[in-house]
């Protein structure tokens, strides 16, 4: 058999740019800014132990059988709990529970996005969520970031001028705290005047928020679900960048006609998340565990980010239009190059030179970005940030015009 | 905000019937036929805690860190051992991981189906299937089942005639063992026709094989995918029969290209299938724990399909029409009652009578087989099995015309 007549779906889908590109920095002696991963040093192996043996040994008959669709019911207690004690009140109700927040992002596309729906997003956006939607054929429209996050002028100027056209926009996609890949923050003020645009146009707003609690510098802000009281905020969650991500779950809340959708949409998707793995985590999260890991990443992570950011003010050379984010929080850094470099064309200079980057334009829907790169400093060790930096640095030095 | 403008996908969403109806099953007193769940105690708790904790200590920062998304390397090679050991040769490079067999139908559905596609089924049909087709907007052709199985003369005009009118399958999707919900099997003579069919006109098998390994009685029958040598079989496998639910994990063999795009597929929908319970479930293959579970799980399921046989053959009044499927493995059985009995309009009298069913058509997707029903064995126990086939008689005998 050679025809198997995909669908239109599967046309849309393309490989991970990304994941190709990374194939090409698996040698030893690469360092690697490229990934997305946590510090491994970071996990709590005997924490996660002592939870998976009180899974098994304490609600084993739980813990292997189905769960409801909705989330085991422990879990979703013992999210509340934590959320409740991280300041922004919830109750086991309203969470539901999903495999990854990858997949949230997914079944809010399932729900909401038909071929041609107009969405909003940052320019630079999440990679997996420019996947997601573009598998249901979403029409992207981006909106520029700047050191506060995305630029509300251009956000209402967008929705405005497609309101006008009669082509609202189906939901505008956030993530406020460190952004992935941009690394930068959406002020508080900006929040504020996201939700009054939203509430202006009668938007939904899909607020995804994995870092948040990796802020390693200034005051924690409110969520955009925290300070929506208009039922017009999904918020996304997952453990995978405060915890682990080797269980692959992760948590909604939202408008409950939204969330009953996404649970029917769920159904048919996995019936429901692992319940193994959604007490072993219970447990850790019962335990207190939670915030003492997530304390930890924040103190190792902003020693990585300072790392990183002095080995670039003293390894970069000082020139016109390269310049980088200063991230409060999260993984991840952005570098603007001058606008003649192309951080794709010198992608595999980069790995001769035994560095590797993402190039910036993998989180563009329309392939923009190209003189930009994200690099990564929670996976990196500190003397492969300070050596990596310096070989980066070299690179660009050898470009510049 | 009120109106959140679903897409075209969440029209065609349906809460399943199946869960609506259980929800007025769940009373102590009422002896439920009608859940798919295994046995819990069957469930191998000192086993997977061992397992558990080798996957954490030996493998710690590979269990908690993302997986590739075809799977992690160590259950993939776990699983090709174990396929080969069951007489089904394949080499890990041949298997893809999933988070669970529910997530490789929807993704089939998700890379093969656009709105209006024909694909063919078995009539009756796992609801989830239904349900996650409908969902891309299938147009579904039923094929009545026998006691071989799904019927190769109703397949072949049904193919036929889809085919004169250009309007060609998809793919057939098929349980050749132990069916659910029919318990049926598919005899070797019609696997092979089956896959004349296909080969004649260029189709692809989808063949679901959750219940392979609890056969109780007779030979084990070759797979569909064993048999093709056309590139046109994908295999889907799951431990949530076998071993337990609470992993949610499963895996996929099949044609290259397909499996390919399932790959990137899958990268927007959950990034990865777990790595925590991959590698707890991988030790557990190791240590040969899935086999000798198999083999208690067959040893309880030959016991208990007994019980309700014999139930079901002392109780029920024998009358034309009236008659029940004999599985040789698997959890269900079948009952077809006489043409006037309506075991939809009979459900709330059966909860009076406390004993519960699914409804038969629950698992068709035009709403027939009206006079028909599925019943559980798996997990109800012995007794249960004895008193609430006695009041399911009862309730029937007094319909009797």
């Amino acid at each position: 058999m050679t025809d198997y007549r995909f669908s239109k779906t599967a046309s849309r889908l393309k490989r991970s740019e990304i994941r190709e590109l990374l194939k090409l920095t698996r040698k030893p002696d690469i360092i690697s800014f490229a990934g997305g991963l946590p510090d491994p040093e970071l996990f709590p192996i005997k924490e996660v132990a002592e939870s998976s043996q009180r899974a098994v040994n304490e609600r084993g008959s739980l813990a292997l059988q189905y769960s409801p669709t909705e989330g085991d019911p422990f879990l979703r207690e013992q999210l509340a709990a934590y959320m409740t004690r991280s300041g922004e009140a919830v109750s086991a109700d309203d969470i539901i529970v999903v495999s990854s927040s990858q997949q949230a992002i997914d079944l809010i596309g399932k729900v909401l996005v038909d071929e041609g729906d107009p969405i909003v997003v940052e320019t630079p956006c999440y990679v997996g969520t420019v996947q997601a939607y573009r598998a249901y054929g979403a029409d992207f429209h981006g909106i520029p970031v700047d050191s506060e996050g995305m630029r509300v002028d251009a956000l209402e100027r967008e929705v405005k001028s497609l309101c006008d056209a009669g082509r609202k926009p189906k939901f505008v996609y956030v993530i406020p705290d460190f952004q992935n890949p941009s690394g930068v923050t959406l002020s508080l003020e900006r929040r504020k005047r996201v939700l009054e645009i939203a509430s202006e146009y009668d938007l939904l707003i899909v607020e995804d928020s994995p870092y948040r609690e990796l802020r390693f510098k200034g005051d924690f802000l409110p969520s955009l679900y925290s300070l929506d009281n208009e039922n017009r905020v999904l918020q996304m969650k997952t453990f995978s960048k405060i915890l682990c991500p080797g269980f692959r779950i992760g948590w909604m809340l939202g408008p409950e006609e939204v969330i009953d959708k996404i649970i029917i949409a769920k159904q048919g998707t996995d019936l429901c998340t692992a319940a193994f793995s959604s007490i072993v985590v219970a447990y850790f999260i019962e335990a207190g565990h939670l915030e003492s890991v997530a304390a930890k990443a924040r103190e190792r992570y902003a020693k990585k980010a300072r790392v990183m950011l002095d080995a670039l003010e003293v390894h970069m050379p000082k020139v016109d239009g390269l310049n980088w984010s200063e991230p409060d929080g999260g993984m991840f850094l952005w570098v603007n190059l001058p606008e003649y470099m192309d951080a794709v064309e010198m992608f595999p200079a980069a790995v001769e030179h035994k560095v590797a980057y993402v190039i910036g334009s993998a989180f563009t829907h329309d392939g923009s970005c190209r003189n930009t790169l994200r690099l990564n400093y929670s996976y990196p060790t500190i003397d492969q940030i300070e050596e990596g930096i310096k070989r980066l640095a070299a690179l660009i030095k050898s470009r510049v015009k």
